[in-house]
């Protein structure tokens, strides 16, 4: 997986850090990245304060290949991850002509329709040299800008937008995962037979996860990397130390292990 | 706002990086940090890699009154946070005997008896100086180690934790917020209006939030701050600036305003 490109996801808005908001987009990022290739080795979520995002935004795009931003290129006055982003770049932040054409037939065709006003023109306005993201849900763009690459917030949207910038992405080795589960087995059992594992397949990333239940409790045990053999083989490995402690075979294979 | 007392929340697990695992603690802890006056200013998901944990610790307990993490202090080989917390603290990471007997009772006392062994143990072992977060949930503790509070990641026991904790902590003023909604008018109709009345009151943070139902969409606009006749007064301009757009009055106050 070290070969892999790598990605950073930026939550940007007051509203998750508040709790008023739940975020709905990181574990479909995430989940969606991983088989691409990209896995996710940091998020962030961040207010609505222009030194940060445009610290923040400098510091990861150093230090990942791709990074991915959600929430705040609407029209009001919270919605300025676009202007930070140029102000990270250093370019101007300017009106985009293809873009404003687009939106302005876009508001003409409704009924009754939509006042182009100056609020909405900042959801055309674009870092210079910015790559709009567009997307059937809606004529206000996303964009990338070098590895960074700016969504909507709304989930409907941001799910639109990735989707429409996903074939364009740099991507590694999917990441294969094979998931192995016990009930009533419990992770203080099995920490040291997994820990064994572990050590004879360096190049993978195991996991044991404990879940609940009415009943009783179990563990899952999670084997994830871009070798379909050694995924296959720690399996195995999961399913016979489960064994020792009297659990049937249960879980769900990588989908190419 | 700017007097309060400021908390960071680290989610530590490659589980959520992955997308294998929806993160149910954040919303959680940001709503009632926010009730006890410590606004969370950012949250990061981080992977269960030692450097990254060690570092991060590091450069947040610097920035924020308070850090809480969650996740990785479990007995399995990738809960590595307790010991890396001791590592960034430059302490050494000991068995603590207290926590050692009560996890020894407890396990003594189990029908069948719950072994004691090495990977269990790890659980009583604790950064020298920690103070263990008590809970009814779990006698595994948490731990407080200076301005770091160590939590557990399983949603249930990481509540229970909070809980234990939360009387300790030093508090500010807490968040008072009032949400105004309104069918059928959307943001790029009232960001003007918004921008007017954030600029009458600067000490407060208002938010514009678009929704979408089956028939239709609307906005919801929120007024959050520490004081009380501010938040209502803006409340207030913000059903006058609805009411503009045809809307009948809709909304929430704040507890206390």
């Amino acid at each position: 997986m070290t070969d892999n490109p790598t990605a950073c996801i930026l939550i940007i808005g007051n509203e998750v850090l508040s709790g008023r908001t739940r975020d709905a987009n990181l574990q479909f990022l995430a989940t969606r990245l991983g088989e691409l290739g990209i896995p996710v080795r940091e998020v962030r979520v961040i207010p609505d304060v222009p030194e940060t995002i445009i610290g923040v935004v400098n510091e990861v795009r150093a230090r990942f290949t791709h990074v991915f931003t959600t929430g705040g290129i609407g029209p009001t006055h919270d919605d300025i991850t676009s202007e930070c982003v140029a102000r990270a770049f250093g370019v101007a932040w300017e009106v985009h002509a293809e873009t404003r054409a687009l939106m302005a037939e876009d508001y003409a065709r409704r009924s009754p329709p939509v006042e182009f006003n100056a609020a909405r023109l900042r959801m055309a306005t674009l870092p210079v040299g910015a790559v709009p993201i567009r997307c059937s849900e809606t004529t206000a763009p996303g964009f990338s800008m070098g590895n960074v690459h700016v969504m909507a917030g709304v989930p409907r949207i941001m799910r639109a937008m990735f989707e429409a910038l996903a074939p364009s992405l740099e991507r590694g080795q999917p990441i294969l995962s094979h998931t192995v589960h016990a009930d009533y087995v419990y992770e203080g059992q099995i920490a040291d037979g997994l820990t064994a594992i572990q050590a004879q397949h360096p190049g993978l990333d195991l996991g044991s996860y404990p879940y609940y239940r009415g009943t009783g409790g179990g563990v899952a045990l999670v084997a994830k990397g871009t070798e379909a053999a050694a995924v296959a083989a720690a399996a195995e490995a999961m399913y016979a130390l489960l064994a020792r402690f009297g659990s049937a075979r249960q879980g769900e294979p990588a989908p190419e292990g």
